[in-house]
């Protein structure tokens, strides 16, 4: 039924009727996640082999380096031309981080603000007002980067094709306060879009007011296909170098979500003239992140194809789960008109948008139930959803069958939360 | 022979006969290095047994935690039960870092800059001016973070039992700008010497005139005893909360010399105030530090007495070279009268001061002759030893053979370099 162009009574009649199911399940006692957008146990139980062949005897880098002992900032030539290969980005613009890409974009925002970037006037901490446009629904941490240092978020829409770029390149080409902009290019936190050739393009070749204008271009899910015919990015690196912009690019990955995300390898890739600002300050803030831990990848992942065959394993694991989500979407809500999603072929994430002014409700009703949800708002900057209608579901870490019951509940809270709109 | 005293033509005899002795060494084309404070591969396979053993069967935490996934911030509670048991801090003052306390360091200052401490009436990178005290000779990578930020550096003279107190508290108590001060309180780099327990009570009572001053108490080598009978250090966190100054001190340390430089596990502690607004600005840079890393370290070393029976076997290793230093050093310069150095109990250095402008003329005849020094200035803020007299000595990493050459060099470059002075 379609609920929109329902009669009171056909609404009424429908809403008692959904609030029985509703209350029986309540009753179940429920204890359910959707919220976590991390690997379970069972996937994370493919890298255990990492552990394995461990670094009794390999500690020794290809040149010679003891990996034990201190050195080698921007992490070991073999790591380097590792991650050169899954991103198609020379080895001489990496630099390998420690485990986390959050923290090497947290560190490259800080250091802009404490020195400026190539081409920046002055620190950014030095300027009046800094401004960042943040595509929403977006990835919360992003947002409390800006947040945590006084940046201006902007909203601008990323639609099903990647950001709405008529809006980017006004604003961008007017404000020379708007210094930059988060990305997650590929299987989009949480809409799990990815960037058309010409979003990218666009990207690259647009003309900024600010001298110092930086993408922050987080590819955490590169090579997170879920379905067997992923979706592809155009390489920004190198699109924007052609464009005569390559230092516009911040570029970030890591292993996090192919291997484990409390131990894996990130890193950055920039231009030269970034890079060559950066390292003087990278050399005073460490002598260099964990090699051992680089050594342990590159034994167990040694180039893209090994990659490849791993992450096939992860996708029999999402598939499924993707799977449960869309089929209960699709069955208690396709016919609805009060909800729509996304169907993505990679990432953690399926995003619903469900009646505009009912997301809070249905956080609500599917929190009395036992299930919860990711806050809704967090997939905006300030936590506020102007229209109040987006949730973010992350099917990756329950059991099938808890997600099952999960979604039970929530397309059960989506439906009550509408009616009650519709009556009221 | 003291030189000082010796007449003309018994010192240009002197300088002729070791000039020869000097020509031929140069002519055997050594290359030998005595600048690199890193342990060797000799004292880092002592630590080999903690990749034996790993985490394939352990990487569930004591409370249930898959260490493999994202999350615990701050480190998990058996490691900073590990650490509190250490260092006497209490574990809940604790912060797990990755391998680097530099990283820790450099990113507490930075925050700084960028948010201010407790007690700031505005961020750092807000005020006119901060000035650090750089106690001297001291540790370059500490100076290398301040010259970064902007922070302008004082030098004041590290004593034999601690800091010159009475310039330090008088600088502190008329300065508002000086907003800090950097500490390796035991076996200082490079003196070697410990703080006495006036030193460490007078930093934690002292009156400060900036709000929000802060001492950086890098305890690089708590356990590093070379010596049976090792140093002992007063405790300052301890001191300062008793003190009413809990607040002043941000205490690091890590396993680097522990275990391995490169993937060690590195910690911070700090007051309730100062954690209470840490916390929020690192969960927005980072999920979390590597934990199954600390899983690794804990199995291996599981407490106190652990880590005290493997430093008495890096000991060994350390103590012979110490040895070789020292008795080289008084045999060959013992009656000149041109040298000083320290006979630390521990750490890592031993620092030499050479006849004053002579120095850097020991340094290039020591290059000359193969054998590579620590820069001359290293020591001291700006890279400027003002008296150009003191020089680093890093025994651990050369083997016993190549220390002992090395020192002949060494001996032999502060003699010439001293009579040419003499002479001149």
């Amino acid at each position: 039924m379609n609920y929109i162009n329902a009669t009171k009574a056909e609404k009424t009649a429908l809403y008692s009727e959904l609030r029985k199911q509703y209350d029986a399940l309540c009753a179940e006692g429920l204890s359910l996640d959707l919220s976590r957008g991390k690997p379970s146990g069972e996937q994370l139980n493919l890298s255990m082999p990492m552990l394995d062949n461990d670094c009794t005897e390999r500690y020794i880098a290809q040149d010679g380096f003891d990996c034990r002992n201190y050195g080698v900032l921007q992490g070991l030539p073999e790591m380097r031309a590792f991650f050169a290969e899954l991103t198609g980005i020379p080895a001489k613009n990496i630099v390998v981080g420690g485990n986390s890409s959050l923290n090497l974009m947290y560190d490259t925002i800080a250091r802009a603000m404490l020195y400026g970037v190539a081409g920046s006037p002055r620190p950014w901490c030095r300027e009046e007002k800094v401004k960042f446009i943040c595509l929403v629904p977006g990835y919360d941490r992003h947002f409390a980067i800006c947040q945590s240092l006084g940046i201006e978020m902007i909203n601008v829409p990323l639609l099903s094709d990647g950001p709405d770029m008529d809006q980017v390149e006004a604003l961008v080409a007017s404000d020379a306060s708007i210094k930059g902009m988060w990305c997650v290019p590929k299987y989009s936190n949480p809409t799990g879009i990815t960037y058309s050739d010409e979003s990218v393009r666009r990207l690259a070749q647009m003309k900024t007011a600010a001298p110092d204008f930086r993408i922050f271009w987080d590819n955490a899910y590169m090579v997170h296909d879920v379905e067997n015919e992923g979706d592809t990015l155009l390489d920004l690196f190198a699109e924007a170098h052609a464009a005569g912009n390559g230092d516009r690019v911040f570029f970030f990955t890591s292993t996090s979500k192919i291997t484990f995300p409390g131990a894996g390898v990130a890193m950055m890739a920039m231009s030269d003239a970034n890079l060559a600002l950066t390292l003087p300050v990278l050399t005073v803030q460490t002598i260099g992140h964990d090699k051992l831990n680089q050594m342990r990848h590159l034994a167990f992942l040694p180039n893209k194809d090994a990659v490849a065959r791993h992450m096939k394993k992860q996708a029999q694991h999402l598939s499924r789960r993707f799977t449960i989500v869309l089929d209960t979407l699709k069955q208690d809500l396709g016919e609805t008109g009060i909800a729509t999603w996304t169907e993505p072929r990679g990432g953690y994430f399926v995003s619903l948008d469900v009646l505009p002014h009912t997301a809070k409700r249905v956080y609500d009703l599917c929190t009395a139930a036992g299930v919860t949800l990711t806050k809704v708002g967090a997939t905006f900057p300030y936590g506020v959803d102007p229209e109040d209608k987006n949730l973010r579901l992350a099917p990756s870490y329950p059991s099938v069958d808890d997600l099952s019951q999960a979604m039970r509940v929530l397309t059960l809270a989506v439906r009550l939360a509408a009616l009650e709109a519709l009556l009221a």
